[in-house]
């Protein structure tokens, strides 16, 4: 399985984050080619470290390859051109990686 | 489902870092009460932004309630207790969080 996490600060702006991200973003997302899971975690409380995460969104699928082809599909193309709009108001950092059970 | 993520900076040495991680921390981690899953992420492949994230672990629990008793249980002191230990190797951030399935 592959995961592809994505951090947001906190927002200026939180209620036109929100509104933005539940409105646009996440209807977006959901039709992503082979998409298993998406969460999103509101509010994370910290534990160590101080940096500004308000946010964590996370999407799963079977294999890289599948996250792959989903990333070049033109709906891939729609979330990260939306992704853009959101990093307009909100920072944001991302990444790729293999899960492994343990 | 709550989950605790923690994000770990690559490491000086990471063969050390591995092996104690290994050898020691996902045995003591296994044993925290009520833990539902255990997963790790290697080498992250960075997608938006520079931290240097290397490993990240996510822990779940079925509610609040159930990741504070696993915390405050004798294997989650010594489980905190060894993210110290690592600490002094590799920089950490962590977070705690409800998930929301969208």
């Amino acid at each position: 399985m592959v995961r592809f996490i994505v951090l947001w600060n906190t927002p200026e702006d939180p209620v036109a984050f929100e509104r933005h991200y539940r409105d646009v973003h996440i209807p977006l997302g959901k039709q992503l080619p082979g998409l298993r899971r998406y969460t999103i975690g509101h509010h994370a409380t910290a534990i160590r470290g101080d940096e500004p995460y308000y946010w964590i969104a996370e999407l799963e699928w079977d294999s890289m390859d599948a996250l792959q082809k989903a990333f070049q599909s033109p709906e891939g193309q729609a979330t990260a051109q939306d992704v853009a709009n959101l990093a307009r108001i909100a920072g944001v950092r991302s990444r790729l990686y293999e899960v492994e059970e343990v």
